[in-house]
Formats: structure tokens, C-alpha cells, sequence
């Protein structure tokens, strides 16, 4: 293996990892190499461009932290994520639709009793959440796992709060026996992803604006059934056809009502996919 | 834009990215998106891997700092270095070949006169290193830009000893007014790239040793001259057919010949391509 070129060097890394055990990896890693290289073929990358590139993963890490994972932004602007999300979710008609996760969640979220408050001073139109977790046959799931989080009126996560120290409008709960949920929050308004970073710099250089439409997360998990990580979207948003992050779904899009009192109320009710049978 | 799925998500980001400025960007870009498109869908990534490759990111942004670049060091082991390196340096027969840059060239090294010994404490075999820096009608490039760096005996390199705080076996010269060019430093021997981090966890699941043969670094800079970024190895390596950055040329290969009082001798000739004409 000496004089490679262009054209040589992607069959000699091929077969330098010809002996790598696992064969889902040696898949994963066969493609990788074969993809980046026809990528820098195709183009025809220069060695500055190789240069920034390198910079610009550098720049991405160094401002990833526990509270910030630029990464998953990355891989959100550039369809990735969603992609990945959309080829992993083929459901059953009926089930409720899978979307991206993601920078946000924090494991540990604190627990609350349904009809809580989950904003825990967050600031925002308050608003009531509810709605039933079902299983693809119309039956209630109970006792279902419900972690959710939003952003607040600055259109800021906790944890983007520095120094907060706390958290706010999240919350993991429980349904109740008949699988119904309720609780408290504030009204989700459309945020911009955090711009102020190279992902931000290559939304600039794109054209692209930053701003996602207003959304709940929810991660919910229940025995028997597959996890479910989606949204419940605004239908009066300004940005459900130019999401940031691609992530938009028209079933998961709810009418967010305004009460007489000021606050709001949104309903939904999920279903969940059956998970496989234990060792099918 | 809502309902994306694996198919119909590539053409929606192209579509997005469709009001870039810098036409060049845009073209590197669309690939980019493509290929790591068609690279997630080819080995149905699923959501599980897209979360390790994310981590496996962070762990390389989270261990890169001013003395070490896990990304080059990524960017070396996929061989993505030396494709990039050759598709950019088709030079003239008669002309020396370059090779991959690698993560631990530093700015700013010391400046050496002629002569000096620029191993600066490092340990090692002494060495002597000297030839001539001609272009390619075999005219002498006089006061040429030399800037050189290796490691130790341990396989070392000083910026990988915490600590030090000054360069050792990395410096600066200039050639003289014939071209000519000598230095004092330590004898190369094959060293293992760093292997304690995520790069380190790869090349162990593929089954691949960490090695890179013996070798000295160049970067030689001269007015009307082509930048020349390569190494000189040595004949005698045991890993020149299995360089884990996939960076050994033949042309590049020197006999480092044994001196009667235990130090060696290496010869090398550099040959620079001439730059494109100003205006061209």
C-alpha cells in the first residue's frame, strides 16, 4: 500500500478494515469510507476547503457541552435526523408519527403529578395540555411514561438559561389508568435554533432562515409498546412549511385554543405502535 | 414542505439550500447532503447508530484542543487526508511528491541558522539531516521556508508532552544561496498516532494497528514556487506497506545510513513545483 492516489486509496481503506468483527459495523464503515470519498472526488475538495472543514467539526465540538450539542443541530439543518427518524418509523396507519428528537432533552427531567404546573416559573401564556395515550386497537395504555419539553416565550429551553440551575417546562408524568394525561405549561411560540454558532454560520451562508414552529416534545414509552419521540405542532404558525429542521408533520399538527380566561388549551391523543412480540 | 420521508428529504434540503451566494459553497454543499444522504439510507442507519455517530463526534470535539486534532487524525485513518493530498498535488515528473499533513504541525515554530541542532532536548539517536531545495529545471531555490518537525524516540512529539512548554525537534530554516540545506535532530522511528481516544476505539473495532512508519515532516515554502507539504521515511521501516494514514510514496522513501560514531546520516533532495504565473 504505498503510491495511493484518488483513484487506489478507497479499495486500500476497505481493505484495511476487512477484518473489522461486527458485520453491521464493517457495513456502516464500508459505506462511510465509500460515501466521503466519492464526496471529495465529486467536488473535487481542495486542501484549504479540507482545512475549514476540519475547523468547522472543531468549532461544532468545542461548543458542544452538557447543554448545548451542535452535532444534532448539524445533522437537524441538514435533513439528516429526519431522515433517519422517517426510514426507523414505519408505522401502522393510526399510529401517531415519529419526529426529530432534537438537541433539547435532558435526561432526569423532574417528575410531577398529572395536573401539574411543569413550567416551574417559566415564562409564557399559561396553557392546559391533554389527551389520552391509546394502543393501535383503541386500547388505553396506562401508566405510559410522558416526558415533555418546550421552550418559553423568549423561545429559550432551561438550559439555555445560563445559570438557571433548574428546570423548566419539563417534566416527565404518567397517565392515569383510562391512559389519559394533563397537565400545565405555557403556550410553545416559534424559536430560532441557536444561531450564534457554526451551524448558525452555515444557515447564513445558506440562506436559510433559523426558525422552527412552535412545538411540545414528547418522548413517551410504554411496556409493550415502541417508543414514541414526536411533537404536537401549532396550526397557526407562521413556520410549518419552512421548519428549520424539517421536522413537520401534518398529523401532529393541533388547534391551540384560546380560553376565555387568556390561557390556552391544546388537546391531543397519541397511539402507540405495538412493540414486536419479546424474541421475534 | 411537511411529511418528508427517506426519500422525498434530500431534494427539500437541496430546495433550501438553493439561495446560497458562493456558488462554489453551494456545489459542496448539494454533494455533501447528497452522499450523506445516500450513505443513511444505503446502510438503513438506524436511530440508535445516528445517536453513537453523534457521540462519537462529540468525543472527537471534546479530546481535540491546541495540541491535539482528533478530526485530522479521523480525517487521516479514513484516508480522506491522503485522497484529498493527491487530488490536489498532480506535479510535474521530476517534482517531489507530497504527502499528508497530519494533526501536529504548530505555528510558529522556532527559527533555526543552518546547521543547528533543533532536537532542543528532545531525546533520540543523533541525526544529521541535509540536501538541496532546487525547481524543476534544477535551479537552486536559495533562503526556502523549511519548516520540519518529528518526534522522539518514545514516538512522541512535543506537543504531546504535557507540560514541556518549548519546541523540541521542530524548527525553522531557511536554505542558503545554492539551496542547500542541514540540520541537526534525532533519529525517526515508527510511532503509534494517538489511540487513547475515539479514533484509537476505531481502528480497534477494525481490527487495524495505529503504526505509521519513520518519518521526518516537511513544509517548504518558496516565492514563485508551489507550497510543499510531505515527509522523508526511512528504508528500513517495518510499516511502510501498512502506514495507518495511508501516506508512504515511494519517491518519498531515503536510506538513513549508520555514521561510524553511533549517529545517522539521512540525505534528502527536494524538488518544488513551480507556482502558476501571477494573473493565470
Amino acid at each position: 500500500m504505498r503510491n495511493l492516489d484518488q483513484h487506489t486509496i478507497t479499495d486500500a481503506v476497505l481493505a484495511r478494515q476487512a477484518a473489522t468483527a461486527d458485520p453491521r459495523l464493517k457495513r456502516i464503515l464500508d459505506s462511510l469510507v465509500r460515501h466521503l470519498h466519492a464526496f471529495a472526488r465529486d467536488v473535487e475538495l481542495t486542501e484549504e476547503e479540507w482545512f475549514q472543514g476540519i475547523a468547522f467539526l472543531t468549532r461544532c465540538g468545542h461548543i458542544t457541552d452538557d447543554r448545548r450539542q451542535e452535532f444534532i443541530l448539524l445533522s437537524d439543518v441538514l435533513g439528516l435526523s429526519m431522515l433517519t427518524v422517517a426510514q426507523n418509523n414505519d408505522k401502522p396507519a393510526g399510529c401517531t408519527e415519529a419526529t426529530v428528537f432534537g438537541p433539547f432533552h435532558v435526561e432526569g427531567a423532574p417528575h410531577y403529578d398529572l395536573g401539574a404546573d411543569i413550567s416551574h416559573g417559566a415564562r409564557g401564556i399559561p396553557c392546559l395540555v391533554r389527551g389520552t395515550v391509546r394502543g393501535p386497537d383503541g386500547e388505553p395504555v396506562p401508566h405510559a411514561h410522558i416526558d415533555v419539553w418546550q421552550s418559553d416565550e423568549d423561545g429559550l429551553y432551561d438550559v439555555q438559561h445560563e445559570g438557571l440551575g433548574h428546570a423548566q417546562a419539563r417534566g416527565i408524568l404518567h397517565s392515569d389508568a383510562e391512559g389519559r394525561y394533563h397537565f400545565r405549561s405555557i403556550l410553545a411560540v416559534p424559536y430560532a435554533i441557536p444561531h450564534d454558532g457554526p451551524v448558525g454560520d452555515l444557515l447564513t451562508a445558506t440562506g436559510r432562515h433559523p426558525w422552527r414552529p412552535a412545538h411540545l416534545h414528547f418522548l413517551i414509552e410504554a411496556k409493550g409498546y415502541e417508543r414514541l419521540i414526536t411533537h404536537v405542532f401549532r396550526s397557526d404558525d407562521a413556520y410549518l412549511d419552512s421548519d428549520a429542521v424539517f421536522g413537520v408533520r401534518q398529523s401532529l399538527i393541533a388547534d391551540w385554543k384560546p380560553q376565555p380566561d387568556g390561557s390556552y388549551l391544546v388537546e391531543y391523543d397519541f397511539v402507540l405502535n405495538r412493540a414486536p412480540a419479546e424474541g421475534s
